[in-house]
């Protein structure tokens, strides 16, 4: 079955010179995948005129058309008349939005000191558009317009990604939009979420269990040291992509964490949660980030007590009770020391359960016995404890990464145990 | 003056689908940049023929063509034989490459416990390059590229950003790269770093100033809640850029906190490491994002000692002896308990400078008193201590980070006063 296309269009002269990364190209393409539209292209491009035309008229090629950026009230902002002379339309003032920028701008201008005659050109360009284009009411001062060609629905939208979400919304509910997304029944989508194996693992897996086609199809995408499954079934072939998915999950049944799009820290906060336990962290070398994932979560506080970063040796003995002893024989990255840390800050804050990391960083203070990179993980709660370690030599985000999604993920390990 | 133009594709089915933000680009691009090319476009494709073939095509239209993924084993791997139609040579197997991917399968069959025969005819297709290709040897098994066309250097780099960026400095050592970057004078670049004005009263302090033009370009970029101002002078303009920077700086010169790259936890680190004094975080409603992002810094253990993540209210009072009445007569989110958090923390972790952080995230817990996006900031050293509060309603994630920013800045407010 072949779904209506849709193509994006992102200008920002900071986005193609990678100063910022690109977050509207990403929503627009979930959105269209959400939709059953078919993304087919992020193209991001820079202020010259010449490179944004062509990128504009390629993607009047598709069914739709996402445009970002370049709505601003200056020269350089051309997003608006190089759409409308792809699209062989004129432009024409709108008097309600002359209206609606200008009251806007007036403000700023009070506010800034500056006269409204400063602003005046700016508040006539922005209001401005196509002939026969929808208006779909400001974000800032920028208007989001949505275009039906005849053959493809533009919808062009300011860039700063929470005033793009924002008319997002309103761009659906136009009669444009409304009547390409009628025809589509949009494709179910199942999700495994898999932790401890590595990627080559779950395609031999998915190869074992017969592979994807017949309208199943199935991405493994590597993210945050998880891996997650997409499973999208076209209309008619839902019970194909069950039956793939129990074959699947069969071989990877230990490794499977969740079967819905529930991060892991909110795995843990609802394990904590429907036992009534309590929790709470104590950390070296992931210097607090177990702690800002587990209370990044909504509600945490009701779970999370608090936590410990014991960053030097003293700290260790005087907020975690760490013995001296155990540190001057086994030195801070230990598991003798992982496993005080635990039951230190287990008894110190009063929690049912606690988990602690300690281990190299770098890229200082690595040894021959003491690599770059090793970590040791403790947890412990009322039905006992587990610990664990590793060595990846590999640059400090990433060890401390590692070791936050590690110590998140032994703590699911230790709350809901295999049945 | 005209730079050789550099166009980017990039190809995966994730990142045109918006699951995964693509890094490639932005790294291709900020590399083009800083070796004088002019990134001109960044296109994100999925593994359709056509909508690949058709990037590649409008790619080939610049002088230097950088392209990533695409390269594994299987079938809808398609980049070096849409590479090779697009540029019209022939493909060969390279039979040293065969046996070098050959080596590095072998060891991963035996791994998987599977027969080698199933990897060969992926040893082919990897090995099996364009007519005339510069290969760059391999980064896991798929080997970088550089063809010549005669009007368009193009570099074929595998999609997994370690491997293309392991691979990527050996294309700059090929002779058709070289050739490229010969004539080219690069750009100096300045940079302001700005914290506490809006962008528009930069903006404003920019046209007071002058403006850019006559081979100065400015660029206004906000990124994490400060304002990186960007200054990149042609060849002969640097004075001119100079004399913008000191017009700019003047009126700004509260608000500037680094004309360098060096990050805000960097610039606090690095006033403590001067002045010889330590550290400690007493966080709420960041979580232990403050202490995150301190040791994220390679080296921080000399300053950074530790600090309590003290979420839940018993907690600040055992763990830093906030006293029961402030938190019964003020409530956790109050000045008075915030500058208790910090006195605790710099009590109980026996440093010189401390920093508290309590507020309501959000997007529960508001009341009338204390809607959500309150936060109050404290910080206190050998010289005095500093308070700070804030209300913006936002989402939880945008208050913690904009909380955290908020106390790092505040630490360099304390520790270099203006002079």
């Amino acid at each position: 079955m072949s779904r209506p296309r849709a193509a994006i269009v992102v200008t920002g002269s900071e986005l193609v010179r990678g100063d910022r990364n690109d977050l509207n190209g990403p929503f627009y393409a979930r959105e269209a995948l959400r939709l059953g539209l078919e993304p087919t292209r992020i193209a991001i491009v820079g202020d010259q005129p010449d490179d944004l035309q062509a990128a504009i008229e390629q993607g009047l090629e598709a069914d739709v058309l996402l445009v970002s950026g370049g709505l601003g009230p200056t020269h350089d902002d051309r997003t608006v008349e190089l759409v409308a002379a792809a699209v062989g339309r004129g432009l024409v003032l709108n008097a309600s939005l002359e209206h609606e920028i200008g009251e806007v701008s007036r403000t700023f201008a009070t506010r800034m000191r500056r006269p409204y005659t400063d602003f005046e050109p700016g508040v006539r360009k922005q209001a401005t558009i196509p002939d026969g284009a929808i208006s779909l009411g400001l974000a800032g001062t920028a208007p989001g317009l949505v275009i039906d060609t005849g053959s493809c629905v533009v919808v062009v939208l300011p860039g700063p990604p929470s005033e793009l979400q924002r008319l997002w919304p309103r761009a659906l509910e136009t009669e444009p939009i409304r009547s390409v997304l009628a025809g589509i029944v949009v494709p179910s989508r199942r999700v495994l979420r898999v932790y401890g194996v590595s990627e080559s693992a779950v395609a031999r897996a998915l190869d074992d269990a017969g592979g994807d086609g017949d309208g199943v199809e199935v991405t493994i995408c590597a993210r945050d040291f998880e891996l997650h499954v997409d499973i999208v079934a076209e209309p008619g072939a839902e019970a194909a992509a069950d039956a793939l998915i129990s074959r699947l999950r069969a071989p990877l049944v230990e490794s499977v964490f969740s079967e819905d799009e529930i991060s892991i820290e909110e795995l843990v906060l609802d394990a904590c949660r429907r036992r009534g336990l309590t929790l709470a962290t104590a950390e070296s070398c992931t210097g607090g980030m177990v702690a800002a994932r587990l209370t990044s979560v909504p509600g945490s506080s009701d779970v999370f007590r608090g936590g410990v970063v014991a960053y030097a040796n003293e700290i260790k003995e005087s907020e975690l009770d760490v013995p001296a002893d155990a540190l001057a024989a086994h030195g801070a990255v230990s598991a003798e020391v992982a496993a005080a840390m635990a039951h230190g800050v287990r008894r110190r804050i009063e929690v049912d359960v606690a988990v602690a990391v300690t281990g190299v960083a770098g890229p200082d203070g690595g040894t021959p016995e003491k690599p770059i990179g090793l970590v040791f993980l403790h947890v412990v709660g009322p039905d006992g404890e587990l610990a664990q370690q590793f060595e990846l030599p590999r640059d400090r985000d990433w060890v401390r990464s590692r070791a936050t999604v590690a110590a998140l993920h032994l703590l699911r390990r230790l709350l809901t145990p295999a049945s």
